[in-house]
C-alpha cells in the first residue's frame, strides 16, 4: 500500500475521548487550543504574496469571540502532537464570515479545497487535515434534522455524533465508499481512460462509481465498468485507498483486467472512453502529449493507478 | 481477492435504468415480476420441515395485493438473469405483515438475517440478495425525513434515491466502510483476537471499527488497533471486502503487522484481547479447542482473515 501522508502525523484524533464533554471543554478553553474556520466548507488560509505557499490559518478562542464566531459546537479534530493543545474546526456560512467584525481583514483568503489541492501550495498533511474537517462539516450540513422523525438534532461528542432532540435517534458521520478503477487489457499494453463532461478540457482519468448496498469492491468494479463502457472485467487487484472530501468519500483504488475490448460508452456517464497504449499514457503523465491530453495531478489516487499501470505494478 | 459469490449471479441490478419510471412500472406489472417481503427488515422465507434448507419466499404482485401489502414503492433489486422479470423488495413492519389477511399462513417464517446466515441453510447467493435488500431497507428507515430541512422525503428511482418534498434535497443509500483487521506479530507466529461483551460466549474474532472522515484504511487500522488494544501496527495488507447488512456496512478485511506486543485493552471497546499462537487458532477454526473457544463461521470475513493467518497468506 502507499504510505499514509495524512493528518495523523500532526494530530491524535483521540476518538475514544470524544464522549467526555468536560475533557473536550477543558481542551477548548486551554491556552494551546486552536481553531480553523470553514466558510461554506471552504477553509480560511494564509499565503505568501506569490501564493506559492499556503498554510492553515489558526485562530485562538479569543480571536473567534472577538469576531463573533461560535466555538461551543466546534468540531474536535484531535490533539496537536507537538503542543498537546486541542484542534477544532468552526463551520459557518461564508456570509457570516464575511460580515464578522474585522472579518474582511482576518477571514481571508477563503479558498475552496479542490483548488487548494490543485495548486500544490499546501503540505499534504495540512490538506489532509482540512479534508477531515471539510468531510465532517459537509455531513453536518445534511444531518441537522433527524432522518427518522424530522426533529432537530443536536451536536454531541465534539461533532462526531448528532442526536435527535425529539426521538433520541443517533447519527454518525457519513463516509461513502467509491471504487476507482484503472482497467487494463489482457496483454497489459493498454489502459482504459474516460473523459466526463464535467472534467476540464483534454483531461482523462480512471473510471469510478459508488459502491452500492450488497456489493463488494470486485462486484462494484465490474458493474460500473460494464455500465459505463460495456467492457467486461475479470480479475480485480486492490491498489490503495484515499479519503476524498467531496463531499465525504473513501476512494478505493483498483486495477481491473478486461475480458473484452469493444467500448460502448453510456453517454449519461461519460463523454468518451478509449484504450490508451502505455507510451501515450507515459506522455500524458509527463505533460508531453502531442495533443495536450493529460491526467489528474499527484493529489489524486487516479494518478497513482495510472503510474502503477505504466510501471507494470499489477503484473508483479 | 476472494471470489464474489453474491447476488450478481442471480440478478442484474440495471442501476443505469433506475431513473426510468415507466420501465420500472412495466417490470413491476410484468408476469415474471416477483417480490420478497421484509418485515421489520427480517425476510419472509420458505424452509423444509427440518429447517436444514431455506430459500427466499417470492410473492406475485397479485398475492401481495390480496395481502394488502403495497407494491408502489417496492425497492427495485434488479432483473432475474433467467426469466428477465423484475425483482423487488417490499419493506413493511412486522406488525403489518402479521396482521395481513391470510398473513399468518403466508407470511412465515420470518427469520432475522443474522440467524439465517448462522444456520447455513440458505445459499450464499440468496443470502447476498437478502443482504442487498436489507441494507437498502435499513437506510430508508432513517431517511424518511430530510436531514437538511426536516421535510418529508419521497421514494425515487426504485428506492435508490429519496428526494425532499419541501427543499428538493436528494439522498442516496448509505454504506459505511468498516476496517476489520487481523493483527499478526512480527514473527508471524501469533495473532491478536478480541472478545466483545456483545459476542456469544467463548467466541473470539478480529478487531474492527468504522473508517472515519479523512482516513484511509491503513490509518483506520492503526488507530482502531491502538485505541482498543494499545498495540502499534506497522505494515497493513489488504485482503478482501464483504458487504455486511448490519445495518449497511462494507467490511474491508486487512492483515496488520504489529510493532509492539503489550496488550492494554480499552474496557469500553473490548472485554478481552490477547495473542493466540497458530496451533491454538487452528484448533479454534476446527472446533476442537480444549476450552471450547471458537471463531466466527464461514459467512464472516473474520474467518477468512483468520484462515489466511493460519495458512501464512500474508507472508507470500
Amino acid at each position: 500500500m502507499r504510505p499514509t501522508l495524512g493528518a495523523a502525523t500532526l494530530l491524535d484524533r483521540q476518538s475514544h475521548k470524544r464522549h467526555d464533554a468536560p475533557y473536550l471543554e477543558q481542551l477548548r478553553a486551554g491556552a494551546q487550543a486552536k481553531f480553523l474556520v470553514l466558510a461554506d466548507q471552504k477553509p480560511v488560509i494564509r499565503t505568501n504574496a506569490e501564493r506559492t505557499e499556503a498554510t492553515i490559518r489558526w485562530f485562538s478562542r479569543d480571536q473567534l469571540l472577538r469576531l463573533g464566531l461560535p466555538t461551543a459546537d466546534a468540531l474536535f479534530l484531535g490533539v496537536d502532537r507537538v503542543t498537546g493543545g486541542g484542534c477544532f474546526a468552526v463551520a459557518v456560512t461564508e456570509h457570516r464570515a464575511r460580515n464578522a467584525p474585522g472579518g474582511l481583514e482576518l477571514l481571508r483568503p477563503i479558498v475552496d479545497l479542490r483548488t487548494l489541492a490543485m495548486q500544490g501550495a499546501m503540505s499534504s498533511e495540512e490538506l489532509s487535515l482540512l479534508g477531515q474537517a471539510k468531510a465532517l462539516a459537509a455531513w453536518h450540513e445534511n444531518a441537522r434534522c433527524c432522518g427518522h422523525c424530522g426533529g432537530t438534532t443536536l451536536v454531541k461528542d465534539g461533532g462526531w455524533k448528532r442526536k435527535c432532540w425529539a426521538c433520541g435517534q443517533e447519527q454518525f458521520p457519513r463516509t461513502d465508499p467509491v471504487v476507482i478503477m484503472l482497467i487494463v487489457d489482457r496483454a497489459g499494453d493498454r489502459c482504459l481512460l474516460g473523459h466526463e463532461a464535467r472534467f476540464m478540457d483534454k483531461m482523462y482519468s480512471a473510471l469510478a462509481g459508488f459502491i452500492e448496498p450488497g456489493e463488494d469492491i470486485e462486484h462494484a468494479v465490474r458493474r460500473e465498468t460494464q455500465e459505463e463502457t460495456g467492457i467486461e472485467v475479470g480479475d480485480v487487484r486492490f491498489h490503495s485507498t484515499q479519503p476524498w472530501p467531496f463531499p465525504h468519500s473513501l476512494m478505493i483504488g483498483c486495477i481491473g483486467i478486461a475480458k473484452t475490448t469493444e467500448v460502448n460508452v453510456d453517454p449519461n456517464e461519460l463523454q468518451e472512453a478509449r484504450w490508451f497504449p502505455r507510451a501515450e499514457v507515459k506522455l500524458m503523465l509527463e505533460g508531453k502529449h502531442p495533443d495536450g491530453l493529460w491526467v489528474p495531478g499527484k493529489q489524486a489516487i487516479a494518478r497513482a493507478l495510472i503510474t502503477a499501470f505504466v510501471e507494470g505494478w499489477w503484473q508483479d
